[in-house]
């Protein structure tokens, strides 16, 4: 049965990257936001399992790794934001790493891009929800992975569409950059959103914990700290 | 050895409590910071070990509960926020749950408060530094434990006087509310705190990760993402 699954390297402040390029002066990979992106998502530059995709030698056979392969092997089709589309475009290359059909969340309507290893951009216009529609048809039974940036993680959650989130959280406090859970979820007041913990992996150099949403629910007062039962 | 220790429940959007209740309306157990902060403290009202430091009969003996009586048997003293202890010396009563000397950071010169069991407050006017290094004195080679709130573990972070953090991550997204590590902490551009994870402890209702604080280090560009090793 497919899932809705989303993954993201976090800091242990929830930064995903650091604080947003704004396109002047030095070029991104100079950049604080790239500063803090490299830095969450090192242990996945680290493992082999990435780099093989990637077409990349090297990079550590470990837990990370394993982590890595076993999101590959699970998706079957991928929702992305747009940004992270554009900026992925020319350092993916002729033969993109998700050998999968890939639907961007965009505001742009553009004919779908073709690459080699079954990779595809496909451009939706309808919104999130329209996106994770097509990327279940697509999924052919495995898993619909949402593959970030932020926005439509936030966006997949907040529209109660997804199923599993995984989160790798980086053991540094980066202070300031760009939030994954950031405010605009539309939450009511005294509303939050439930999860469980499925799973927690522990390697030193991230904690990888999934978790299965169970969706809003109100907080509602508990005052058994009074004393009462 | 002596090593000053923080640790704080806190929702996976890393809030520790709602948003600050502005003492007009409702009372505080009705607000939305209480509100917050007993979804993501309920771990703790639900141990056996908790209760019976309240004086307060049930809870449960398991997991959580065992990393609560390390918590209290690890500390020779405390160091607190004043709006943590302001709120606390009623609900606390005669014989409040520390039973080990507690140093409250102020503005506000007030005389010692001894109570029974051991607890005293002891109000320091001379900053975080002054109060983690009265604490340090008088915990008899046992922890410094840093108590909350979120206010004074940030600047105990930010002065690197702590050597370690132990976050208990509840899954539950709050979306809005009091955050622990907001952007108050000083740090450069392309500045970060490194910490390495020293624990993981896994239960239904909440992940414990235990942190050992390395310091202050530079974020510096790594392109092996773009295929160098």
């Amino acid at each position: 049965m497919t899932r809705v699954i989303a993954q993201m390297s976090v800091s242990l402040d929830g930064f995903y990257a650091g604080p947003r390029f704004d396109g002047s002066g030095r070029d991104w990979m100079e950049s604080a936001e790239s500063a803090g992106f490299f830095r969450v998502t090192r242990w996945v530059i680290d493992a082999m399992a990435w780099r093989e995709r990637q077409g990349f030698a090297g990079g550590d056979q470990n837990t990370n790794s394993d982590i890595v392969a076993e999101h590959f092997a699970a998706a079957g089709a991928y929702v992305m934001g747009r940004r992270m589309a554009d900026g992925g475009e020319i350092p993916w290359g002729e033969e993109p790493p998700f050998r999968a059909p890939v639907f961007v969340v965009t505001n742009r309507a553009r004919e779908t891009l073709q690459r080699k290893g079954g990779t595809s951009f496909t451009y939706v216009t309808g919104g999130v929800a329209e996106a994770v529609a097509r990327a279940r048809e697509a999924a052919g039974g495995k898993d619909v992975a949402v593959a970030g940036g932020g926005t439509v993680l936030r966006r997949v959650l907040q529209e109660g569409l997804l199923d599993e989130l995984e989160l790798h959280i980086v053991p540094v406090v980066l202070g300031t950059g760009m939030r994954l859970l950031d405010a605009d979820l539309d939450l009511a007041d005294k509303e939050a959103i439930e999860l469980t913990p499925v799973r927690v992996v522990h390697t030193p150099e991230v904690t990888h914990v999934r978790y299965r949403v169970d969706g809003r629910a109100p907080l509602v007062l508990d005052d058994r700290g009074s004393g009462g039962s």
